[in-house]
């Protein structure tokens, strides 16, 4: 079992703060003897500093916190690998934690972070309610805790970032079926108050605007990331016409495709799909995959942790918010074709 | 930002050892006007204890440790989830960490809990290295910390454990094949070395057994729950004359399933296909799903913190050990069907 302080305490028949003081060497006014028969016992029995301990007196822990949304969406977890690799290689443990997109839980876990002092953390924020998720922002700021946003950010100009260029990547979707003479293109969006799905909106808008196509209102549809949201709002737009749509998430895309073909629509032959995320379904054959846009995710979570890494480098002395950008590309798939001549 | 002891000290002007053994209850040699200024200085500034502090006095931190094998797997981060929940509701936080299989990063990490002084932990083992698992296993007993074990062990007896009735599962996967009317019924593996594993391989010839079917060898190749590794496997399988097989896991028989296509041979028509977990693939449309065995994987985490959280309120003080035990159930899917009269 691990030796403890009391445990040194006992054998030296001494105080247990007394032994606290000597190891940890602020014990000046105590008897030069005192403190090498302290340490000589300790040497002897084993002792091996604690890391709690040792944290209170240099203000490092080498391990830092990561809270996501929902560690059992692909994309998350794959953003998490990416950290915690880049994590593991500087010597850094990663704790990671589970908000279940509850920004209770979310707060929580911020407060439980600072609490033990992690060196810093990275959030990729709830999106439950747009208000709560400034007082996680808040929060973060005043423990003046060093921290690098990923992935969602809420007009948050504190902290250093890393998100994805989501106008590109919806600009690119969408280019993609006006390419391929579509007009009528649906949208099935997130949650619209998050930065990255107003992004994603702007990038539609632009592929549209760029050839003149009229923006429709009525072909948006606000979803939410789930597979069933995909599948409603997917019915809707084919009876508003639509000979393609462009889908926030490939759990959405899939959905929708799935929900199309119980009424007899078939994707590609009737509707073109495109997705967004590129999650890696390795249980989807190769030409059952979507067209979708890649996120470099892994890519994400290391650049999260590289520039965490920095700040925790300057003793959390940031000066300037550096935000980081990183795009992606379209990937075909199987769920995209020419529109037929009318 | 954070009022820290050492803002306290300096306002105050005293050590920041005397603040600390004052705040901490821990100073009767200092004059108690001195041990009153400094706490209602505390007070005045705000100060909130460190539970990094507090954790070296009163031994709880409310906080656990959950080590899996790979996050990005759906099955690990169900159960993580199910852990996750049950802790929550029981006022505990949950740091999560990802051993990637590999047992350098699974005992870093059971370090650095350990020294964080979290109050339990739970673990599903890495499988890349029999002998260095139980490296980690010595550890844990060393240490001292309250430990259940969860989905993964290796013959490990000094820990409380929540696990899959493996050979039940294998036994009615195996059935159900039999059932319906094969005889010569392939099986691919996993790692056999762990617990699991050496069980589904029971389970599957206590199914032949009781048919009176001779158990052949050469129709068992070992895998390692990977997409790739089912693929192979069926390959092989077929050449070697079966019309029905057992996969310890659904991505081995997606992979499987979508081999075979490849060369013409189609599941279930030409052969069937039975899975194990029954992970939650959203975006795999429901008549599009294998028939599987379900792992309750949410329960099975909740369980594993509820005894864990009995050890821990135990003070630690665990004399008995407790093996749980979890049923599962065959869930239908399009992957099987009756063997054709020759």
């Amino acid at each position: 079992m691990r030796v403890r302080i009391q445990d040194i305490a006992k054998e030296a028949k001494v105080s247990k703060s007394t032994v606290s003081l000597i190891l940890n060497n602020k014990a000046d006014h105590i008897p030069i003897e005192t403190r090498e028969k302290i340490k000589s016992i300790s040497r002897k029995m084993g002792y091996r500093p604690n890391k709690i301990a040792k944290s209170l007196s240099n203000n490092s822990t080498n391990t830092i916190g990561v809270i996501v949304p929902d560690i059992r969406n692909v994309f998350f977890a794959d953003l998490a690998k990416g950290v915690e690799e880049e994590a593991f290689l500087n010597e850094y443990n990663v704790f990671l934690c589970n908000s279940d997109d509850s920004y209770e839980k979310e707060i929580s876990y911020i407060k439980a972070l600072s609490d033990w002092g992690v060196d810093g953390i990275i959030l990729d924020c709830a999106a439950s309610n747009k208000e709560k998720v400034k007082e996680s922002f808040d929060r973060l700021y005043e423990e003046n805790i060093p921290t690098v946003l990923v992935d969602r950010n809420v007009g948050e100009k504190r902290f250093n970032t890393v998100m994805f260029n989501n106008i590109e990547g919806a600009y690119q979707a969408v280019k993609y079926l006006i390419d391929l003479g579509h007009t009528k293109i649906g949208c099935v969006t997130g949650a619209l108050w998050l930065d990255c799905d107003e992004e994603r909106l702007c990038g539609y808008k632009k592929a549209l605007a760029e050839k003149e196509i009229p923006y429709d209102e009525s072909l948006v549809i606000e979803g939410g990331y789930k597979y069933e949201e995909g599948g409603l709002a997917g019915v809707e737009l084919v009876k508003r016409g639509v000979t393609a749509i462009f889908c926030y998430d490939d759990i959405m895309a899939y959905g929708l495709i799935y929900e199309l073909k119980k009424i007899g629509i078939k994707v590609p032959r009737d509707l073109s799909v495109v997705g967004f995320d590129s999650i890696n379904l390795n249980h989807v054959p190769e030409d059952e995959r979507i067209t979708t846009i890649i996120q470099p995710t892994n890519e994400m979570g290391q650049s999260a942790f590289n520039q965490l890494h920095q700040i925790m480098k300057d003793s959390g002395t940031q000066t300037t918010v550096k935000n980081i950008t990183i795009s992606g590309a379209l990937r075909l798939g199987n769920s995209t074709k020419k529109r037929p001549k009318d």
